[in-house]
């Protein structure tokens, strides 16, 4: 039973983070107090009485886990880490300020901070993530508790979540929705009807509460039961005042993400009673004997193709995934669906310990990958790369979040052939390299995809791996290798009049058109950018510098933002480049401009004037120039 | 009640539905031949017995609509046209070859294909916006019907459209999931539980029957009963077999998206009873009056700025986007409940049945967007372009689907401020313009803007607009023009040493910066390139020529496939590009690299080196250069 003297204590409490909700935003300018209000018993009670978790040591894997998916909510959450003694008022009051951590919505700048929030609908599936780790993996009895806006549950990922989350058991899994009424510009679809949130939840496979998100009782017991629960995931509804305390702001419209002026400050926070200075001291977990590592690690063993073979950079890695399963038990594999396409099947059949079917899912897919890298796993999450672009704002967010995940993208391009537009990843090269701190490698051959995706499990950020679904022959011998940032001179001599730069399967029309030139009497150097991003400045220059300036780039992409995009950049002055200093660049692109249709590899290929034909002619369309004139 | 004869007929086209998907899959050595058998039973009663559609006139307001959304099972659709009789059998075994408008997933090359499909999950929110068109715009009785696959129905982007359907009560819309329970690679999460599907319908607001979809009574019973529904979607959910009717195939795994080899093709024909060639006359619907277009429509009437004053080109685009609806009643708009931030909401007020709330849920937004354009509305959808990032899967096959959608991404780069990265749009211009046929636009101020909006409205393919947050002065006349395609001199001398370029709110940098290296005795050009897809290729040409190849181009986005990007392409050479032919290019690039944080304006731009002060250095830098060695 709880006590009077607890239930004054979380109410007194919850005031102080509704104050200091007020105070931090209307310091800054801006925010949202209002939304921080509305769930303030709601944490006032989780963290005093039920979050397990050792602030002076956020990596305790026994640690409770919280997602705050209402990243608005932020300042909530600081006020939380001032209540737990962890940040001072000063700091609490330099929010959104430039260079503090507490930023208008949170980041893992802050240590406690696992994952950034701010796009919403986010935190639920991450959470999934997190508690797959948590269950299947660490099988430590941490809980995953994520606090959803009502707005948020709008977006079609949380549902992915609830189905995913159920699927999977998730008993570990505590949601917390608080259901305020008011979005950003009006009432919420569904409003206080919190039975129509139980029912899609119950619908979903899920236990469900509803309960007054005011009343500290009815919370206390809500939580003491989701705990309670061993079978499934529970989702409590919580319905709530947004700006509640405070006459001015409550269940009122026109309050969404503004601070309020002194004058107004100054009244809500007396109507809350003033200011208090609580600490409280958050209970730790208690420690927990982690099982052993699942499998035994052996050295790792790539697999190797022999040159001359045909083998689809696909199924390579398959190959390098399996290898690298035996080697690092701490690399887990995800996929939608498609696993026999992408070949991660392999792995799962392997280690279906540390493989999860995410079905076609893409965004559960990216937020599960994170969740589980917030544990420090490895994950490799595979799709065809034209279905990434569905999880692209997972993407976008997973470098907020300073995530460490490993995408590959399969079927990239038209030389996917018959089955057409639909399924062509043609503008993933553009997507992944529009992440901050990624890395993009698009391998040409086999050997070297095993040698990248070994590179890709130290790797950290988003690191982006394109592969093709055509069988080519491998290139390269098996004792080669490919640093990320590297290249590979494939073709060269002290006679080269143009430079084709290719990667993937266009590498394999350049080395065809190499031929056909040669028995023409010209001589072209043929380069490898197997990685995109960071290219290989040096070697693209020297090679400008020795063919007279004229390049020739060719990629199985659209014309906008792929391998031709980072090669110009190349040439281009920022801060991290090295200078040109050579002949004038004469480059010509070659890559997709029409829609594609079905057809053979080949013939589609040669449609969007990226085959070796292509090549030939753009090769000699600029030899023929006179020097000084551009293409 | 369903004479024998008319179930004898439903049989045997059925039966033909599947021959024919088995016979044009074999003939084209690949394909989803088993994905098209397990729904022939649904297809054929609802061909021969429901659909209302002229076939010759695929524009005909009162046609019922069809979207398969399950694309793979192309062969089916094909197989139905030909059974309708517009398609001959020998057209039906071009599938999937070169230049065959039968291609491996259905797109709109086809006159019956309303949009492509072929990324599961799509097709129900699009249906979604066919079906606001029907039921608030067109007002006319016709329905919507969707084929689902149940692999699909793990996409959150199909919850959105459950939620959003019975939000608006669209029971003019009507969903058939083909239940087989098998996906790509093993069994679906929910196999033939079609209990649980039809539970999680009903908590979402349909009408929900479980059928058996091989049992032709029980699927006219539910089509009638399906029409009969006055206030809520339906959705047939229908127990199926995968390769229903082939005993090598049937309910069996390891046979999705394999076509059969010929020797079986022959077996299988034969179980099913061999070849028919039964054409059957599709009902036409009745011609019916359509209601009056809504409001009277007005002369153009743009709103216009004066010059010096401050406005932020969002509340422009708002502005504009009023005018617009005055003028012309088949512009809609759509938001994802951040209206009062893009400034959607003036539409909203003024015309409320012509806007659609999409609350927070991009990808049904862009779903809706599509499914509009399909009935000739013209549909502007606004979010925060961060947000867009969400339904990135959607636009790129709005391209595949030869959509005229406009899209507006508010709130773009770090000069947001405050509010952090995960609200800052630094991405859009890449993801955008790595769209096949997109159109890309970035205003500067506030009349630019609305000149923009204008030519929006008639423009063809995927159309973005990136707008700012912040207020900036108005930098041009009510009577200038803003060309698609062209670009501004804002400054010119016949003394500049170099050309900075920008668009948005870098330009409002780039001017500052001008007035410092003046003072300094330092003449730049200064161009603003607000239409960077196409870009004014001549004109950046020209600017080259004259100050000596030095550029410096600035923005706020990331590095990669931004402006930067485009202004480097328009110096390459391919196919549709003017050939450039002047001094070695000096280019620096600013644009955005690590991530930012929360702070003022200022202080972000500041921090990024996009500000003024960093333009005046790249210039500085550049122009202290001698001639010929580059940055």
């Amino acid at each position: 039973m709880t006590t009077q003297q607890q239930l004054q204590q979380w109410y007194e409490l919850a005031q102080q983070l509704r104050v200091d909700s007020i105070r931090a935003t209307t310091v800054a300018g801006s925010g949202h107090p209002t939304s921080s209000m509305s769930p303030a018993d709601l944490m006032a009670v989780l963290l005093s009485g039920f979050l397990r978790y050792d602030f002076n040591d956020p990596d305790n894997p026994n640690n409770d886990r919280f997602i705050l998916s209402k990243g608005h909510a932020a300042p909530l959450l600081y006020a939380m880490y001032k209540a737990a003694g962890v940040i001072s008022d000063e700091d609490l009051l330099s929010l959104r300020k430039f260079g503090s951590p507490l930023e208008g919505h949170p980041t893992p700048v802050l240590p406690w901070v696992d994952v950034a929030t701010g796009s919403l609908g986010q935190g639920l599936p991450i959470g999934v993530g997190l508690a797959l780790a948590g269950k299947y993996l660490d099988q430590l009895p941490y809980h995953v508790w994520v606090l959803l806006g009502d707005s948020e549950t709008a977006e079609g990922s949380v549902w992915e979540a609830f189905d995913h989350a159920a699927h999977y058991g998730l008993d570990n899994l505590i949601a917390i929705i608080d259901v305020n009424r008011l979005g950003q510009r009006g009432q919420t679809e569904l409003g206080w009807n919190t039975q129509a949130y139980a029912k899609r939840a119950r619908a979903f496979g899920w236990e469900a509460m509803e309960i007054d998100g005011h009343n500290l009782i009815e919370i206390d017991q809500a939580y003491s039961a989701a705990l309670a629960v061993t079978d499934r995931p529970t989702v409590i509804i919580a319905q709530t005042k947004k700006g509640k305390g405070v006459d001015a702001l409550e269940d009122l419209g026109g309050w969404h993400g503004k601070a309020l002026k002194p004058d107004d400050e100054k009244q809500a926070i007396a109507e809350l009673g003033g200011e208090r200075y609580i600490t409280i001291s958050v209970q730790k977990p208690e420690a927990q004997e982690q099982p052993a590592v699942t499998g035994n690690t052996h050295l790792l063993q790539l697999p190797t193709y022999n040159k001359g073979a045909h083998v689809a950079t696909r199924r390579a890695y398959g190959d390098a995934l399996k290898a690298l399963g035996a080697a690092q038990p701490d690399v887990v594999v995800l996929d939608a669906e498609v696993s026999n396409s992408t070949y991660a099947e392999d792995f799962a059949e392997a280690y279906p310990e540390r493989y999860f079917e995410m079905f076609i899912a893409e965004q559960q897919m990216v937020a599960a990958a994170i969740g589980l890298q917030v544990r420090k796993y490895k994950p490799f999450a595979s799709t065809f790369a034209a279905f990434l672009t569905r999880a692209y704002d997972f993407v976008r967010m997973a470098a907020v979040s300073r995530a460490n995940i490993k995408l590959v993208g399969s079927h990239a391009g038209v030389s996917i052939g018959q089955d057409g537009p639909s399924q062509m990843g043609l503008e993933d090269l553009a997507a992944f390299q529009a992440v901050c701190g990624s890395t993009v490698l698009y391998p040409s051959d086999a050997n070297q995809t095993a040698k990248l995706v070994e590179q890709m499990s130290d790797r950290s950020g988003v690191v982006y791996l394109r592969t093709t679904r055509e069988s080519t022959e491998v290139l390269y011998g098996a004792e080669e290798q490919f640093p990320i940032g590297g290249s590979k001179i494939v073709r060269i001599s002290d006679r080269d009049q143009a430079t084709v730069i290719a990667a993937g399967i266009t590498l394999h029309e350049a080395l065809k058109a190499y031929n056909r030139l040669k028995n023409e009497g010209i001589a072209v150097r043929v380069i490898d950018t197997y990685s995109v991003k960071p290219i290989d400045v040096h070697t693209l220059h020297q090679a400008a510098r020795d063919t007279k300036g004229n390049l020739v780039v060719v990629e199985d992409h659209w014309m906008e933002g792929g391998l031709g995009a980072a090669v110009l950049d190349a040439f281009a002055g920022h801060g991290d480049r090295p200078s040109y200093n050579g002949p004038q660049l004469q480059l010509i692109k070659l890559a997709v401009v029409d829609m594609p249709g079905s057809g053979t590899p080949d013939e589609l290929l040669h449609a969007a004037k990226i085959d070796a034909e292509a090549i030939v002619e753009a090769v000699k369309f600029q030899v023929r120039q006179p020097i000084g004139v551009s293409n």
